[in-house]
Protein backbone atom coordinates (compact mmCIF):
# COMPACT_ATOMS: atom_id res chain seq x y z
CA UNK A 1 0.00 0.00 0.00
CA UNK A 2 1.13 3.30 -1.09
CA UNK A 3 1.09 5.66 2.01
CA UNK A 4 -0.88 8.15 1.27
CA UNK A 5 -3.86 5.92 1.01
CA UNK A 6 -3.94 6.06 4.75
CA UNK A 7 -5.55 9.52 4.60
CA UNK A 8 -8.28 8.62 1.67
CA UNK A 9 -11.50 8.15 4.14
CA UNK A 10 -14.66 6.77 2.65
CA UNK A 11 -17.63 8.88 1.94
CA UNK A 12 -20.64 8.12 4.52
CA UNK A 13 -18.36 7.13 7.47
CA UNK A 14 -19.37 8.09 10.97
CA UNK A 15 -17.13 10.85 13.11
CA UNK A 16 -16.51 7.45 15.22
CA UNK A 17 -15.44 5.36 11.99
CA UNK A 18 -13.11 8.21 10.93
CA UNK A 19 -11.54 8.86 14.29
CA UNK A 20 -10.87 5.19 14.54
CA UNK A 21 -9.01 4.99 11.09
CA UNK A 22 -6.94 8.01 12.31
CA UNK A 23 -6.11 6.14 15.42
CA UNK A 24 -5.33 2.57 13.42
CA UNK A 25 -3.28 4.11 10.78
CA UNK A 26 -1.30 6.23 13.08
CA UNK A 27 -0.60 3.09 14.99
CA UNK A 28 0.68 1.22 11.87
CA UNK A 29 2.72 4.57 10.73
CA UNK A 30 4.14 5.00 14.29
CA UNK A 31 5.08 1.48 14.53
CA UNK A 32 9.31 0.91 14.79
CA UNK A 33 9.12 5.19 14.09
CA UNK A 34 9.87 6.70 17.55
CA UNK A 35 10.61 10.34 15.61
CA UNK A 36 8.58 12.86 17.36
CA UNK A 37 8.30 15.04 14.17
CA UNK A 38 7.97 12.52 11.60
CA UNK A 39 4.66 11.02 13.54
CA UNK A 40 3.12 14.46 13.76
CA UNK A 41 3.31 15.28 10.67
CA UNK A 42 1.70 12.19 9.56
CA UNK A 43 -1.09 12.46 12.35
CA UNK A 44 -1.60 15.87 10.97
CA UNK A 45 -2.10 14.58 7.83
CA UNK A 46 -4.39 11.92 9.18
CA UNK A 47 -6.39 14.51 11.01
CA UNK A 48 -6.85 16.97 8.42
CA UNK A 49 -8.29 14.41 5.67
CA UNK A 50 -10.52 12.95 8.39
CA UNK A 51 -12.31 15.96 8.87
CA UNK A 52 -12.62 16.77 5.01
CA UNK A 53 -14.18 13.32 4.74
CA UNK A 54 -16.73 14.04 7.01
CA UNK A 55 -20.13 15.67 6.98
CA UNK A 56 -20.72 19.59 8.36
CA UNK A 57 -19.35 20.83 10.88
CA UNK A 58 -16.35 18.78 10.87
CA UNK A 59 -15.57 19.19 7.27
CA UNK A 60 -15.32 22.98 8.60
CA UNK A 61 -11.86 22.12 9.70
CA UNK A 62 -9.60 25.21 9.24
CA UNK A 63 -6.25 23.73 11.30
CA UNK A 64 -5.27 20.63 12.72
CA UNK A 65 -1.84 20.06 13.87
CA UNK A 66 0.47 20.30 16.84
CA UNK A 67 2.14 22.36 18.98
CA UNK A 68 4.90 21.51 21.92
CA UNK A 69 6.98 22.49 25.04
CA UNK A 70 9.28 25.25 23.45
CA UNK A 71 12.80 24.07 24.35
CA UNK A 72 13.93 27.12 24.46
CA UNK A 73 11.43 28.43 27.14
CA UNK A 74 12.12 28.69 30.77
CA UNK A 75 11.11 25.59 33.50
CA UNK A 76 9.68 28.49 35.08
CA UNK A 77 7.78 30.22 32.38
CA UNK A 78 7.16 27.88 29.44
CA UNK A 79 5.76 28.11 26.39
CA UNK A 80 4.42 26.37 23.29
CA UNK A 81 6.03 26.44 20.04
CA UNK A 82 4.34 25.46 16.59
CA UNK A 83 4.79 22.02 15.27
CA UNK A 84 3.84 20.48 12.24
CA UNK A 85 -0.16 21.04 11.18
CA UNK A 86 -1.81 20.98 8.45
CA UNK A 87 -4.20 24.96 7.38
CA UNK A 88 -2.85 28.18 7.07
CA UNK A 89 0.26 29.86 8.77
CA UNK A 90 -0.09 29.90 12.50
CA UNK A 91 1.16 31.96 15.76
CA UNK A 92 4.88 30.56 15.99
CA UNK A 93 4.64 30.69 19.90
CA UNK A 94 2.25 30.31 22.83
CA UNK A 95 2.94 30.97 26.44
CA UNK A 96 1.16 28.45 28.93
CA UNK A 97 -0.83 31.24 30.11
CA UNK A 98 -2.33 32.63 27.24
CA UNK A 99 -5.66 31.35 25.30
CA UNK A 100 -7.13 28.05 24.53
CA UNK A 101 -3.37 26.22 23.89
CA UNK A 102 -1.92 27.75 26.91
CA UNK A 103 -4.79 26.55 28.93
CA UNK A 104 -4.82 23.21 27.97
CA UNK A 105 -0.73 23.15 28.55
CA UNK A 106 -1.51 25.00 31.60
CA UNK A 107 -3.44 22.72 33.54
CA UNK A 108 -2.80 19.26 31.89
CA UNK A 109 -6.62 19.30 30.53
CA UNK A 110 -8.72 18.82 27.47
CA UNK A 111 -10.45 22.26 26.43
CA UNK A 112 -13.49 22.56 24.46
CA UNK A 113 -14.53 25.61 23.60
CA UNK A 114 -17.58 26.04 21.42
CA UNK A 115 -17.32 29.83 20.98
CA UNK A 116 -13.86 31.03 20.72
CA UNK A 117 -14.90 34.45 21.45
CA UNK A 118 -15.90 34.00 24.85
CA UNK A 119 -12.86 32.17 25.86
CA UNK A 120 -10.68 34.60 28.02
CA UNK A 121 -7.32 35.63 26.35
CA UNK A 122 -8.64 33.74 22.90
CA UNK A 123 -5.40 34.07 20.72
CA UNK A 124 -6.78 34.95 17.20
CA UNK A 125 -4.07 33.37 14.58
CA UNK A 126 -6.39 33.07 12.32
CA UNK A 127 -10.06 35.01 12.29
CA UNK A 128 -11.81 32.13 10.78
CA UNK A 129 -11.79 30.25 13.40
CA UNK A 130 -15.04 30.21 15.52
CA UNK A 131 -14.37 27.02 17.67
CA UNK A 132 -11.92 25.08 19.24
CA UNK A 133 -10.81 22.07 20.60
CA UNK A 134 -7.34 21.74 22.14
CA UNK A 135 -6.02 18.16 23.89
CA UNK A 136 -2.41 17.94 25.76
CA UNK A 137 -0.15 15.41 25.29
CA UNK A 138 1.14 13.98 28.58
CA UNK A 139 4.03 11.74 28.87
CA UNK A 140 6.07 9.92 31.72
CA UNK A 141 8.88 11.36 32.73
CA UNK A 142 8.81 14.47 30.07
CA UNK A 143 7.49 18.39 29.90
CA UNK A 144 6.46 20.59 31.76
CA UNK A 145 4.17 19.44 35.12
CA UNK A 146 0.91 20.61 35.94
CA UNK A 147 -1.27 20.38 39.10
CA UNK A 148 -3.58 18.08 37.35
CA UNK A 149 -0.99 15.09 35.53
CA UNK A 150 0.37 12.47 37.79
CA UNK A 151 3.57 12.67 39.56
CA UNK A 152 6.45 12.61 37.00
CA UNK A 153 4.16 13.17 34.16
CA UNK A 154 4.16 16.52 32.09
CA UNK A 155 2.59 17.84 28.55
CA UNK A 156 5.07 17.33 25.69
CA UNK A 157 2.76 19.54 23.93
CA UNK A 158 -0.83 19.77 22.75
CA UNK A 159 -3.40 18.93 19.46
CA UNK A 160 -5.10 21.35 18.52
CA UNK A 161 -8.35 21.86 15.77
CA UNK A 162 -9.74 24.87 15.05
CA UNK A 163 -13.10 24.91 12.93
CA UNK A 164 -14.90 27.84 11.17
CA UNK A 165 -17.80 27.27 12.37
CA UNK A 166 -19.45 27.62 16.11
CA UNK A 167 -20.08 24.18 18.09
CA UNK A 168 -17.55 22.55 15.41
CA UNK A 169 -16.53 19.82 18.57
CA UNK A 170 -18.24 17.87 20.61
CA UNK A 171 -17.70 15.14 23.21
CA UNK A 172 -17.08 12.26 20.74
CA UNK A 173 -14.12 14.76 19.17
CA UNK A 174 -13.11 14.99 22.79
CA UNK A 175 -13.01 11.31 23.29
CA UNK A 176 -10.91 10.51 20.60
CA UNK A 177 -8.47 13.23 20.17
CA UNK A 178 -7.82 11.90 23.97
CA UNK A 179 -7.09 8.75 22.38
CA UNK A 180 -4.44 9.58 19.77
CA UNK A 181 -3.13 11.78 22.21
CA UNK A 182 -2.48 9.48 24.09
CA UNK A 183 -1.11 7.14 21.49
CA UNK A 184 1.31 10.04 20.35
CA UNK A 185 2.43 10.55 23.56
CA UNK A 186 3.80 6.61 24.24
CA UNK A 187 4.45 6.20 20.62
CA UNK A 188 6.85 8.87 20.37
CA UNK A 189 10.73 9.98 21.77
CA UNK A 190 10.31 13.61 23.15
CA UNK A 191 13.27 15.95 23.37
CA UNK B 1 -2.07 41.39 11.17
CA UNK B 2 -3.43 37.97 12.19
CA UNK B 3 -0.88 35.20 10.92
CA UNK B 4 -3.35 32.77 8.94
CA UNK B 5 -3.05 36.00 6.69
CA UNK B 6 0.46 35.37 5.34
CA UNK B 7 -0.84 32.37 3.50
CA UNK B 8 -3.54 34.27 2.03
CA UNK B 9 -2.80 34.90 -2.15
CA UNK B 10 -5.03 37.23 -4.20
CA UNK B 11 -6.18 35.74 -7.46
CA UNK B 12 -4.58 36.44 -10.24
CA UNK B 13 -0.85 37.04 -9.38
CA UNK B 14 1.55 35.23 -11.37
CA UNK B 15 4.06 32.34 -10.12
CA UNK B 16 6.66 34.77 -9.76
CA UNK B 17 4.30 37.03 -7.77
CA UNK B 18 3.34 34.23 -4.95
CA UNK B 19 6.62 32.69 -4.44
CA UNK B 20 8.06 36.29 -3.73
CA UNK B 21 5.10 36.88 -1.59
CA UNK B 22 6.24 33.12 0.24
CA UNK B 23 10.01 34.16 0.28
CA UNK B 24 8.86 37.62 1.84
CA UNK B 25 6.27 35.81 4.20
CA UNK B 26 9.13 33.44 5.32
CA UNK B 27 11.63 36.12 6.09
CA UNK B 28 8.59 37.61 8.47
CA UNK B 29 7.99 34.90 10.15
CA UNK B 30 11.70 33.40 10.36
CA UNK B 31 12.78 36.73 12.05
CA UNK B 32 13.95 36.07 15.69
CA UNK B 33 12.25 32.09 15.49
CA UNK B 34 15.34 29.49 14.81
CA UNK B 35 13.24 26.30 15.68
CA UNK B 36 13.40 24.35 12.48
CA UNK B 37 10.39 22.41 13.18
CA UNK B 38 8.42 25.66 13.47
CA UNK B 39 9.89 27.16 10.66
CA UNK B 40 9.26 24.23 8.61
CA UNK B 41 5.65 24.14 9.43
CA UNK B 42 4.83 27.45 8.30
CA UNK B 43 6.80 27.30 5.54
CA UNK B 44 4.99 24.03 3.78
CA UNK B 45 1.35 25.94 4.76
CA UNK B 46 2.96 29.16 2.83
CA UNK B 47 4.15 27.14 -0.26
CA UNK B 48 0.74 24.88 -0.13
CA UNK B 49 -1.30 27.60 -0.41
CA UNK B 50 0.86 29.47 -2.79
CA UNK B 51 -0.20 26.88 -4.97
CA UNK B 52 -3.33 26.72 -4.50
CA UNK B 53 -4.02 30.08 -5.77
CA UNK B 54 -2.32 29.42 -8.90
CA UNK B 55 -3.50 28.45 -11.94
CA UNK B 56 -3.41 24.78 -13.71
CA UNK B 57 -0.52 22.99 -13.37
CA UNK B 58 0.69 24.51 -10.19
CA UNK B 59 -3.22 24.04 -8.13
CA UNK B 60 -2.52 20.60 -8.93
CA UNK B 61 0.40 20.13 -6.49
CA UNK B 62 -0.91 17.31 -3.93
CA UNK B 63 2.06 17.62 -1.27
CA UNK B 64 4.23 20.15 -0.15
CA UNK B 65 7.31 19.45 2.08
CA UNK B 66 9.83 18.46 3.90
CA UNK B 67 12.33 15.75 4.84
CA UNK B 68 15.29 16.53 7.18
CA UNK B 69 18.21 14.30 7.91
CA UNK B 70 17.65 11.30 9.76
CA UNK B 71 19.50 11.64 12.82
CA UNK B 72 19.23 8.25 13.84
CA UNK B 73 20.92 7.23 10.53
CA UNK B 74 24.45 6.56 9.89
CA UNK B 75 26.84 9.10 8.42
CA UNK B 76 28.05 6.16 6.32
CA UNK B 77 24.51 5.57 5.56
CA UNK B 78 22.51 8.71 5.42
CA UNK B 79 18.75 8.84 4.96
CA UNK B 80 16.22 11.21 5.35
CA UNK B 81 13.02 11.61 7.87
CA UNK B 82 9.78 13.13 6.96
CA UNK B 83 9.31 16.60 8.03
CA UNK B 84 6.29 19.27 8.61
CA UNK B 85 4.05 18.73 5.25
CA UNK B 86 0.75 19.63 3.77
CA UNK B 87 -0.89 17.04 1.74
CA UNK B 88 -1.35 13.00 2.51
CA UNK B 89 0.36 10.92 4.74
CA UNK B 90 3.88 10.14 3.27
CA UNK B 91 6.74 7.99 3.50
CA UNK B 92 8.24 8.21 6.95
CA UNK B 93 12.57 7.52 6.14
CA UNK B 94 14.08 7.61 2.17
CA UNK B 95 17.07 6.51 1.52
CA UNK B 96 20.04 8.96 0.29
CA UNK B 97 20.13 6.08 -2.46
CA UNK B 98 16.56 6.37 -3.88
CA UNK B 99 14.38 8.31 -5.21
CA UNK B 100 13.98 11.57 -6.30
CA UNK B 101 14.64 13.17 -2.83
CA UNK B 102 17.16 10.45 -2.10
CA UNK B 103 18.89 12.15 -5.31
CA UNK B 104 18.62 15.47 -4.34
CA UNK B 105 20.09 14.63 -0.72
CA UNK B 106 22.91 12.47 -2.15
CA UNK B 107 23.90 14.78 -4.49
CA UNK B 108 23.37 17.91 -3.11
CA UNK B 109 21.74 19.24 -6.44
CA UNK B 110 18.42 20.14 -7.32
CA UNK B 111 16.27 17.37 -9.05
CA UNK B 112 13.44 18.86 -11.77
CA UNK B 113 11.50 15.48 -12.82
CA UNK B 114 8.57 16.33 -15.10
CA UNK B 115 7.65 12.36 -15.03
CA UNK B 116 8.54 10.56 -11.90
CA UNK B 117 7.52 7.26 -13.70
CA UNK B 118 10.63 7.44 -15.85
CA UNK B 119 13.11 8.69 -12.83
CA UNK B 120 14.61 5.11 -12.08
CA UNK B 121 14.19 4.35 -8.40
CA UNK B 122 11.20 6.48 -8.28
CA UNK B 123 9.78 5.87 -4.53
CA UNK B 124 5.60 5.85 -4.93
CA UNK B 125 4.31 7.43 -1.81
CA UNK B 126 1.65 8.65 -3.60
CA UNK B 127 0.16 7.07 -7.19
CA UNK B 128 -1.41 10.03 -7.79
CA UNK B 129 1.85 12.10 -7.69
CA UNK B 130 3.05 12.78 -11.72
CA UNK B 131 5.84 15.06 -11.41
CA UNK B 132 8.37 16.01 -8.74
CA UNK B 133 10.73 19.27 -7.95
CA UNK B 134 13.34 18.65 -4.66
CA UNK B 135 15.58 20.97 -3.50
CA UNK B 136 18.82 20.41 -1.35
CA UNK B 137 18.69 22.36 1.83
CA UNK B 138 22.57 23.08 2.06
CA UNK B 139 24.31 24.84 5.43
CA UNK B 140 27.33 25.28 6.37
CA UNK B 141 29.14 23.04 9.17
CA UNK B 142 25.95 20.88 9.28
CA UNK B 143 24.29 17.64 8.01
CA UNK B 144 25.37 15.32 5.42
CA UNK B 145 28.44 16.24 2.90
CA UNK B 146 28.10 15.59 -0.89
CA UNK B 147 29.94 15.40 -3.93
CA UNK B 148 29.13 18.72 -4.71
CA UNK B 149 28.27 20.93 -1.54
CA UNK B 150 31.35 23.34 -0.74
CA UNK B 151 33.68 22.11 2.04
CA UNK B 152 32.36 21.93 5.22
CA UNK B 153 28.78 22.29 3.71
CA UNK B 154 25.76 19.90 4.31
CA UNK B 155 22.59 18.61 3.43
CA UNK B 156 20.21 19.30 6.58
CA UNK B 157 17.12 18.41 4.76
CA UNK B 158 15.02 18.44 1.48
CA UNK B 159 12.10 20.55 0.01
CA UNK B 160 9.71 18.23 -2.27
CA UNK B 161 6.96 19.59 -3.68
CA UNK B 162 4.43 16.51 -5.93
CA UNK B 163 2.18 17.22 -8.37
CA UNK B 164 -0.97 15.19 -9.48
CA UNK B 165 0.03 15.88 -13.74
CA UNK B 166 3.18 15.80 -15.63
CA UNK B 167 5.08 18.19 -15.87
CA UNK B 168 3.96 20.13 -13.14
CA UNK B 169 7.46 22.38 -12.39
CA UNK B 170 9.45 24.16 -14.48
CA UNK B 171 12.81 26.52 -13.70
CA UNK B 172 10.67 29.07 -12.54
CA UNK B 173 9.44 26.74 -9.52
CA UNK B 174 13.04 25.72 -9.19
CA UNK B 175 14.86 29.03 -8.66
CA UNK B 176 12.17 30.22 -6.01
CA UNK B 177 12.44 27.18 -4.24
CA UNK B 178 16.01 27.27 -4.42
CA UNK B 179 15.76 30.86 -2.87
CA UNK B 180 13.61 29.39 0.01
CA UNK B 181 15.68 26.86 0.78
CA UNK B 182 18.79 28.56 1.15
CA UNK B 183 16.99 31.36 3.29
CA UNK B 184 15.20 27.88 5.31
CA UNK B 185 18.60 27.03 5.43
CA UNK B 186 20.51 29.81 6.98
CA UNK B 187 17.19 31.07 9.01
CA UNK B 188 17.04 28.28 11.91
CA UNK B 189 19.00 25.95 14.04
CA UNK B 190 19.60 22.57 12.77
CA UNK B 191 19.80 19.38 14.79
Amino acid sequence: MVHADASNFASGITKEEAYQQVLDQAEGLFYEQRNWVCNLSNAAALLWHAYKSLPYPSNQVNWAGFYTLDPKSLPEKPSLILGPFQGKVACQTISFSRGVCGAAAATGQTQLVHDVESFPGHIACDSESKSELVVPIIVEGKGAATATTAAGNGVVGIIDVDCAVLNGFDEVDKLYLEKLAELIGKSSDWP
